[in-house]
């Protein structure tokens, strides 16, 4: 029977490495988790409290589409807070992770045959959503020149857009776009009328330079963001965009019929995150002595070239002193060391096979471990 | 800006008309709510209590793409046991509800332009996610003379397809395919190398015939299911799919990509569903009691041509004497009576002017009060 094209997408091969990580632990290998983009912490403690709570008070039936208004509320005061602007509590969408926001996103913005641009290395999934979507996916190679981030100059000469994906803090390099550099993204894409699709998944975790709202600069982006990373959330997939307002009843009516509504037990116990900022601030700080760590210790092994990771928990680390294949040498060194780690493959298809991706989300004692097995191994080779 | 045409597609009524309850609660009127589909139980108890150990025990990080064994494995021997089919842990996927399944499944099976038919009426979501997929929407006009499900005859006269749903029970009507309809839509696909996806979501909640599982004939078929409605878990977020063999990598690749993994609370909670069935059992015999009340009480307020309610907790019935407006009856019953019931054309766009679906899955005491209000406002007509 017939298989549908679009359904042949690329696997996310940091899922590939973890089963194989998987594999070896169940053969009784150890293995320290360098590939894993998720806190190693759970929920804060009154996130929950506020869980358990909410089992024993609520049904737990299906929410309003968007969300229940209490934590589009708590969102709201959060963004004026945060970044000081005001936004209105129904432009917020309670999604299914930041990955239901995308499918939403996309979906209200883009038919079929829209071309998006997106910087590699980035994130794989927004590929593999939008080809699933028979979206075109146009790739801005960008390089440590431009903090892995694409320019208008690049953009402008990408052809006719659709849309622009950014991230700032960046999956795999952890670099932030600084305010001037989003501004002119932000205008740009006003000007040529190109949906701006701006992925905040990381912001909250950064190590001293700011990370930048889209939404400080434009109402017409499209923001997406996540209680995955700084919030720790991941399993409970929950997140949320601030729409612009031509897309919120489109965006609406996809999600009564796609998703009916975010996971609801999440949506209450989400609500006290915002009351937790002591304890996620303490992750932050611990998220900052692996990174001093790793920053301190992988030259030593080897990785020297690195982007600056500014924010988000990752190192992007050029390897072709080490080879043309960083698949290999990933496979290399879980095998000989039980550091796992991911493969640039995963972000840049074109030039990935020269860079992996070091995850510091784990424990420290994983960090300065991994760092001392590394640096024995580089001797060794 | 421009919004994507894709975007565009038809609000779920039921979730409009679920607004227009709360907007008349919070003015302080009183809601009679037989338009919602969903159980107005909690989870079972050993599942909220599952879900606390988990609280206390878990990271709650991401599962593996397909979800977690121990659940995978609970559903085969579910599948055992309730439909005497031995399947492979390995063809389950969970899933966020069984939108999430959708999603994947018509993503895994179908490219942009292909033609998937599905009868009328049928659940509208089915309708809307095609359209948002790009998938051209085959309708079957299908009436009381074949339980109001596509028969192979209808099938054949509709041209080349790529794809059938079927739903059995089905909503808005609740009729059960039998074995032999089911035996003879499954072979049909299967001769014309068509996919067959079967929406067993209202498996388990019958009152007198047996429910088929397309499994039960055939490998081929992607199976839909649920903890939404048997398991009383709506708002939990947690669906699964059998999926055929062919299928298992695609919907693993995709679900990586634009989900990463279900709701990871709601799958360890749920391994204990599974010993629940005496709690289960119980809220069938509720609604089996709430369905003879409607079903005796309702002719005497003029609503007595229905679909023969084998299955699921929907009356689906004739308007036609009271006017060729069904959306406007309920607004005038909402506003006389209180009484919330969804029109018809949420799941026939072209006759469903001429019906309305009454949803018996509240309390007793609602459907008592409903029919009583209804029979009054009947006689003040």
């Amino acid at each position: 029977m017939k298989v549908a094209d679009r359904g042949r997408i690329d696997p996310f091969i940091v899922m590939e490495v973890m089963r194989a990580a998987g594999l070896r632990e169940a053969a009784g290998g150890d293995v320290l988790h360098l590939e894993v983009g998720q806190p190693s912490t759970p929920a804060p403690a009154k996130v929950r409290e506020a869980a358990v709570a909410a089992l024993n008070a609520d049904k737990l039936g299906y929410t309003e589409a968007q969300g229940i208004l209490p934590l589009r509320e708590a969102l709201a005061k959060y963004y004026r807070t945060t970044y000081g602007v005001s936004v209105d509590p129904d432009r917020f969408v309670l999604t299914v992770g930041s990955s239901g926001a995308f499918l939403l996103g996309f979906l209200a913005a883009f038919d079929a045959g829209a071309r998006v641009a997106l910087a590699s290395p980035g994130y794989p999934a927004y590929r593999n959503i939008l080809k699933a979507l028979d979206i075109e996916v146009v790739e801005i190679l960008a390089g440590p020149e431009t903090g892995y981030q694409p320019t208008p100059e690049q953009l402008e000469a990408a052809g006719p857009l659709d849309g622009v994906i950014v991230a700032s803090p960046a999956n795999p390099t952890g670099t932030i776009l600084s305010e001037a550099h989003m501004r002119a993204l932000a205008l740009w894409c006003q000007r040529k009328k190109v949906r701006l699709i701006s992925d905040e998944i990381y912001h909250g975790l950064t190590y001293g330079a700011r990370a930048t709202s889209a939404l400080e600069i434009t109402d017409d982006a499209l923001i997406v963001n996540s209680f995955s990373k700084y919030f720790s959330m991941t399993g409970w997939r929950l997140g949320w965009m601030v729409m612009p307002k031509d897309l919120v009843r489109p965006i609406e009516c996809l999600a009564q019929n796609m998703v009916i509504s975010a996971p609801t037990l999440a949506q209450h116990a989400a609500v006290a995150a915002f009351d937790c900022i002591e304890e996620l601030e303490a992750n932050r700080l611990a998220y900052a002595r692996n990174r001093e760590i790793l920053l301190n210790e992988l030259p030593g092994a080897g990785f020297k070239e690195m982007a600056p990771a500014d924010g988000a928990f990752y190192l992007y680390a050029k390897t072709d002193h080490l080879g043309d294949d960083s698949e290999a040498l990933c496979r290399e060194l879980l095998e000989k060391t039980g550091v796992a780690i991911t493969p640039g493959i995963d972000f840049d298809p074109s030039r990935g096979r020269s860079f992996v991706r070091f995850s510091f989300a784990g424990s420290e004692a994983t960090m300065v471990e991994a760092a001392k097995r590394l640096k024995i191994w580089a001797q060794a080779r």
